[in-house]
């Protein structure tokens, strides 16, 4: 499975057959699992450039500025990429909930013997 | 963007057009993101029959348990599942390195203006 994106310096995203990377946002000061959404090439270097988190809205099809409606802005403070540059993590720093439902993370709800538990909001 | 699926106790994964949904592993102990990888529906349960993180390779196109060739087996502590349920974060015990490069992360180049750096081992 190694091939030229495993090595070396050279940033050279695998975008996917819709020109797309996955992101996945973890909290720079407590590592929480914030969220996961996903980049076009546009929206990418709209995110180094502006070190806020920047997608591509799949269910609306246009760029999406994190916060730009809600202003839970994520402040980027690191950028990495994994072995084959297909997904990228981002560091941020929140200025909100990162879930639309109002919670901190998207993840705020357990598998559990094939049902889901909802875990208190001061415990996610 | 609110629907069934953002809310209650129903398991009800938001399978992709491929039959995926994208699965983000973190050590359960030091919070540390491993690896991003996918599973079909056929993996999710094993994962969650096993307690061992098991996927769908997309490149393999075969079912694909985490360590069953390296012995670097990702044993799962917890299961979470995003809003919209096309996520899950499966907090992990892993036997050795998440990475095929040898490292405990794929996540072990940080992208700086346009480049790529490499973080030392003892540093990612």
């Amino acid at each position: 499975m190694q091939n030229d994106q495993d090595y070396g310096n050279k940033l050279n995203p695998a975008w996917d057959e819709k020109g797309l990377i996955t992101a996945v946002l973890t909290d720079a000061k407590t590592g929480l699992l914030l969220m996961v959404a996903h980049m076009n090439k546009e929206s990418f270097e709209l995110s180094m450039a502006t070190k806020e988190a920047t997608f591509w809205s799949r269910s609306r099809k246009k760029i999406w500025r994190k916060g730009e409606e809600s202003g839970h802005v994520m402040k980027i403070q690191e950028i990495r990429i994994d072995c084959d540059q297909d997904t990228l993590w981002l560091k941020v720093i929140p200025m909100g909930p990162a879930c639309h439902t109002g919670a901190q993370s998207c993840f705020y709800r357990l598998v559990e013997d094939g049902h889901l538990v909802t875990i208190p909001k001061d415990k996610i």
